[in-house]
């Protein structure tokens, strides 16, 4: 075999040992908080038949998947989303007990520039509900985003809600048609970036200058749930056409409060979230003390999603995590502890005739649950502390002819240096304390 | 959108939660014991330039890759094994200290024939170390392979060891050339399927006759080295050829059984495993009851090949486990437990009135850490308990008007039937207990 250079594709990446066991820690305590609302695991292929995924994610969706002709000609493609593989599987499996609560940490696949800092195989951390039109179902998922972050160590975030519901009968008491509630949304939805004055000038240019100032209204608001419920009913007296599902968002928010205590839940009209795709809640989650994220953590209500590939309709809201992202976003706050290796004792190999005790060594370490390197080669013992600090290694474990003859055994701490000797049977128990 | 037939690709799956929760159990345990032997989590991406991959896996590996033209032309293709990324990794990251350990716990897409029972996606459980020609890094990749088994609750299997160095210096010791070494490897390989005699014919049809008994007599050497190790060493002078060789084994095994003790390894002569890949120890295991089930571990080292996109040579050891296989086995021996959830308790909705308080009975018991439903209609009882049996969920929380005037809180047990009343504040406890 000639010599081949090398190469990772563009958009793509290697997990080295200290960012991989720092991400398996951030799944682990995901899945957890996942399984203590009573979800329960989903695993799909990775590839499906192009049909199954095609038309389900827009024109744009269509142009960025991994599609291709398999060997036996089939037309294939790579998962986009952890969400119509879900529906397919609630199509396919009628036996599943509804509601079908289920997890799904996986990566997806989509060829996006790149150039805006995205990747083209990330990791998405789906839970939903399948099969119930419950507002508790909604107040679970909004529970369950708040307590999953609160497990992460994340403190102050900002669960930001809003509904399709609400939307829709404001523009419906505008009367504005199809194409301007379209254009009226996309105005509203920039409120953040542009300001008060550009959604305001966006919405001239649609010629819904004399709707401006009412939408603006209508998109400018934005009340805490917990400090200020009474103003947010109060909202059906400042817009009478959300009144009835104002009254719902609210009990749903009521619920998800109970569910997960002290929870800063925030009623943003101008949150809209592709249009297409949710029915009923909808939800975006900041991270106060890192906003320049964006949101980390999004879900909703979509009743008409799951039942394409049935004829029955089949309800659902969820949530999903970016972790690629939620993890730089904890990174930045310091709540990810980087540790570049699992192993906390190193066994040295200081004299070849101690070859057997070393491996002795070694066992009784992990037979007692303590992840342990043993050193292959007799070296002298410098190179050997060297390789232990560079992996990040915690305790060596001395064992030379001194010790061998009195029965002990040295036990270094390289963070600090401090050397304990104790009795050679001890040597677990050592490392434990 | 028009109705879509759901159906998945041949060869490819979903894991409904009662097989993904076990599957989940088991690559905990599997990436438990591999970390406690001092090896780090590594991931790879899905897609690699084609180039990265091809030419490694011989004529049938090139066939039976997932390899396509991406949406900017370049020709990539699946992950096939998780060896080749590796040895990429390795390659492109020179910072990474040797012996460099890790393990990756991923799925790998070959176009098998499915007809044979064969999957397109599969998972793959490897564990290498990487820059080590220590026999004690081979005796590692033995005893994390007895080891992980015994984790899994595995008691009877047998890792049959062998070496290239002990066939090449037997097979050179007989002249062989090239191509007779080949076919007669390949004989000697079905002993255990076409028996002494079917070896005896294939070698006559290679025109082997005159050494056929050598051949056989060698292929046919199988010694326990736990119960028999001088009679291993006695091959040194049964072959000659292979005295030194096997001296070399027998100290791995040596090791190896200080690492793991109590395991069964066996030397069978008549293993080979592919054979260009290896350059040394070579091992495969076999489940004492269930021995239909082939090799569900194998390894071995192979000192040429992570080196290949790379001037220097890199030596090599490392096990794969073929987690489907073994899981199928596991599931055969009833070492494998199905549990339909994780769910441990469910909230029942009985009362609308007392809708609060289901909210805060599940918050509490998922507070203290259990898994909890809440059944989100007020629904009669018999409907929610059958929803929580074929959920298999164990604890029925029932919270009525008598027990709420009580402060009372009643515990079902829907294993046995059984029902028990405590404090409402001690609800948490009693399903702890």
């Amino acid at each position: 075999m000639s010599k081949i250079e090398p190469k990772i594709l563009k958009g793509f990446r290697d997990f080295l040992p200290e960012q991989q066991i720092a991400r398996q820690k951030m799944i682990n305590i995901i899945k957890a908080s996942y399984e203590t609302f009573g979800f329960e695991p989903l695993e799909t292929p990775v590839l499906e038949y192009a049909e199954v995924l095609t038309g389900k994610y827009g024109d744009e969706g269509d142009k960025l998947m991994y599609r291709f002709k398999d060997n036996g000609d089939r037309d294939v493609a790579m998962r986009y989303d952890l969400t119509i593989p879900l529906a397919r599987v609630v199509a396919m499996n009628g036996e599943l007990k509804k509601p079908f609560k289920r997890y799904q940490i996986s990566p997806v696949w989509r060829a996006e520039n790149t150039q805006k800092g995205r990747y083209r195989e990330f990791y998405q951390c789906d839970a939903d509900i399948v099969g119930s039109k419950s507002p508790l179902a909604d107040a679970e998922a909004l529970a369950l985003s708040a307590n999953t972050l609160k497990k992460l160590g994340v403190t102050d975030f900002v669960i930001r809600v809003n509904s399709r519901e609400i939307i829709s009968a404001f523009y419906e008491s505008l009367k504005l048609s199809e194409s301007e509630k379209v254009s009226a949304i996309r105005a509203v939805d920039k409120i953040g970036k542009i300001g008060k004055d550009g959604v305001k000038a966006e919405l001239e240019k649609a010629n819904l200058a004399d709707k401006a100032l009412d939408i603006i209204a209508f998109a400018e608001t934005s009340i805490d749930a917990m400090e200020n419920r009474a103003d947010i009913m109060k909202l059906g007296e400042l817009f009478p056409s959300i009144k009835t599902p104002i009254e719902k968002l609210v009990g749903i928010l009521e619920s998800a409060l109970k569910l997960s205590p002290g929870t800063r839940f925030v009623v943003d009209l101008s949150i809209a979230r592709g249009l297409d795709y949710y029915t009923g809640l909808i939800f975006e989650t900041n991270l106060t003390k890192a906003p320049q994220f964006g949101s980390v953590l999004s879900g909703g209500r979509y009743d008409n999603l799951v039942g394409v590939f049935s004829n029955t309709q089949m309800p659902a809201v969820g949530i999903s995590i970016g972790l690629d992202r939620l993890f730089a976003a904890l990174e930045e706050l310091q709540l990810v502890k980087i540790e570049k290796t699992t192993a906390k004792a190193i066994v040295l190999n200081i004299d070849e005739k101690l070859s057997d005790e070393y491996l002795s060594l070694a066992t009784e370490l992990r037979d007692a649950g303590i992840n342990t390197v043993l050193y292959f080669d007799t070296a002298d013992m410098k190179k050997q502390f060297s390789y232990a600090s560079d992996k990040g290694i915690k305790y060596a474990v001395i064992y030379g002819s001194n010790e061998a003859k009195e029965g002990k055994v040295t036990i270094k701490n390289l963070e600090t240096g401090v050397q304990e000797i104790g009795k050679r049977t001890d040597v677990a128990k050592m490392i434990k304390n």
